[in-house]
């Protein structure tokens, strides 16, 4: 069974990948990271959406003290209420962050012989990211081919991004389909009991399942 | 004063690289990595040149559990005696490696504005890692462009590699030109008292030493 590697947050977009790449085939080995964020309630939605996939799942601990981020720093504010827009790129921007974890997730990649990273980035609904872009990730894959044994050899491993140009609408749609444990995830950079509504994860959340004509289930009153 | 990340190892070669990025009138903050290496030594190492360079430093802590290295996996055999050649990639190829370390340390530069990150690499006298080669540095300063914010917006950022295409003998003069204080310096993979003298790291170091006519102040008779 061909075995691939995915990067977990406990997100909609993270889920629908994992569960796009189990559909897809795949012996799927999810990397869930913890990395000083403040939101760490994703952690725990992470951990159980992989159990949920029956999937195996590694936690990897890192801290970036440099920090340079609001969702690492507690005195930057979290942008909330400004209007959604993806050519600008907000105080919630981790530098680098996308590189680390692809770095970690295809030497994993590598080591245990799998030929694909998977991550559920999305360039179309999205905080205007620079690490998000198609453009990254042939760039990547590029590294990958000049930068590891597996590449130089000829082995197959390269990053996969299903949801890179689907709208959220259709992720959240997708997710449906294909049984993602939509109670489960979170999106919420503040991770409090209750998703705040404000941020900008929270409303493209709600720009999808409102363009997919889906209750939320995390809005449903108890 | 510009600002530079420097990857320090323990080795001559970061070590000289760090001593190179100071020359140029850089204000250095080192990053070591302590990823679960066999040869620990080098950490306090790294530590006492970056005490000697007047540079602040960092430990950086990871652990890849997917080893899949002679460096990390004490079952795997260092290899030892076998002819030196850069064409062939041995057992102590950590997968990934450098592309972790190059993420952490643009991460880093990005959030303090450094404008360079500094590593060792060099592709002359070298094991054959497809990281050190001249074509993935290439490659990892276009990531850097595409995917950073400081890359997209126009800010100096990039990696530098001084020691690119010298020659061991080459690095070892300049080294001691530079003040870089060898006898610090830590080469060998196994991390035993002394010196095993029979690694590829150990190899390159002695070839390195005789080539510039200087003797290595670790083989002098205490």
């Amino acid at each position: 069974m061909k075995k691939a590697v995915v990067l977990l947050s406990g997100g909609i977009d993270s889920a629908t990948t994992l569960f796009s790449a189990r559909a897809k085939g795949y012996r799927c080995l999810c990397l869930i990271f913890d990395y000083g964020q403040r939101h760490r309630k994703e952690l725990a939605c992470a951990r159980r959406i992989a159990r949920d996939a029956g999937a195996e799942y590694r936690i990897v601990k890192i801290r970036l003290s440099w920090q340079g981020s609001a969702l690492l720093d507690k005195k930057i504010k979290i942008p909330a209420g400004t209007p959604l827009d993806t050519q600008k790129i907000p105080a919630t921007y981790v530098p680098g962050r996308n590189t680390i974890f692809l770095s970690f997730a295809s030497s994993c990649a590598e080591a245990i012989g799998a030929e694909a990273v998977f991550i559920g980035a999305n360039a179309v609904d999205f905080s205007g990211y620079p690490d998000c872009r198609p453009q990254y990730y042939r760039v990547f894959n590029r590294l990958i081919r000049q930068g590891t044994k597996a590449g130089v050899q000829g082995r197959p491993l390269r990053i996969e991004t299903p949801l890179l140009h689907k709208t959220k609408g259709q992720i959240v749609k997708l997710a449906q389909q294909l049984g993602v444990p939509l109670a489960y995830t979170w999106s919420c950079y503040r991770g409090a009991k209750a998703p705040c509504g404000t941020c900008d994860s929270c409303r493209f959340r709600a720009k999808g399942f409102k363009e997919a004509g889906i209750t939320d289930p995390l809005l449903k009153k108890p």
